[in-house]
């Protein structure tokens, strides 16, 4: 039978595997890396997903349906009028939505306390929507930043929203994807200076 | 010095007395009262604040400074254009949003494994947002759905958006929070057959 600490290194070793393989094909977001890497470099923590926050153009069957969700478009960055404009150009089946979904990472902790401890630095760090997310075989913490829009421009094959409106809701998101960002910043100073 | 027990029973005392002064001043959603009744009626939990889930139409000086938001509108039920319409022409400042929140619960829970089953329950039955939030004095279980809509409509002191688009906005918010109250029906029926 394996100790607890045994099963976390054991997790650990997976999650790195797999976090290099990610690395290889350009799947992790380059503004993240620094940040898993110094988790990763501590006895107590894993990085198992994260995001550092990005503009989606969302197509949907019906609201809530993501299973057959198709990406149109997807930015881990500010975004122009264009770039928007042509993704819902390819729009063609049930809802489209525009939305900005806030920086998030899912982390695996050796203990309760260092769940703990990780669930306070987020949240006085303006990772407002931070918890424990699972404590069933391995305990995960998830970090998720509070910025997030989610407006439907169209439905039933159609674009309901006038192209006009289009520079005013990227705007927006670029507002909020920027605030995102900074507040990514932040939570890496914090993780540098408070864990070892 | 208190026993965890002792500690949880005083916790749920003085829960118990805020909810009763909340319901005496019709602050809880009557929606949700039966589930509330119910996981205050069990050994290891209490509710400490609840929301059946909202459209909003809400003031803010910036995105993300919901220190001086001003709620025009609030209303825990699907909602009619002239409603919305009614809120929008108080703007005045800064920006104005239309928001679909889910429902949510933040419960106490008398130990981890306590807090465990409860938030599974969340999950298995579409509060995917579910959590433990914080395990300092007391340990909270967030309980939290999906359904959500964030939409700028405008932006210092101007409303953006032409008035035409809001029925298209309105109808979204509508099948937003009915599919979202149908997962609290959902919820409280598993809730009543699981916990004691």
């Amino acid at each position: 039978m394996q100790t607890e600490d045994e099963e976390f290194n054991n997790h650990k070793k997976n999650a790195l595997v797999k976090l290099e393989d990610a690395m290889k094909s350009h799947k992790v977001d380059t503004l993240v890396i620094p940040l898993l890497e110094k988790i990763n470099s501590t006895s107590d923590y894993f990085t198992t997903s994260s995001c550092a926050g990005r503009i989606v153009v969302l197509q949907l069957p019906e609201i809530g349906n993501k299973k057959k969700a198709v990406f149109l478009g997807r930015w881990h960055r500010t975004v122009n009028v264009e770039e928007v404009s042509e993704a819902l150009d390819s729009y063609n089946e049930g809802q489209v939505w525009l939305l900005t979904q806030p920086p998030i990472f899912h982390i695996g902790c050796k203990n309760i306390v260092a769940a703990n401890e990780l669930m306070k630095i987020g949240i006085s760090n303006g990772f407002k929507h931070s918890g424990i997310r699972s404590i069933s075989s391995q305990i995960t913490v998830e970090l998720q930043s509070t910025e997030r829009m989610d407006i439907p421009l169209g439905s039933k094959n159609t674009l309901v929203i006038e192209k006009e409106i289009i520079p005013f809701f990227v705007d927006m998101a670029n507002t909020s994807i920027t605030r995102a960002q900074d507040k990514l910043t932040r939570l890496q100073k914090h993780i540098e200076e408070k864990l070892n």
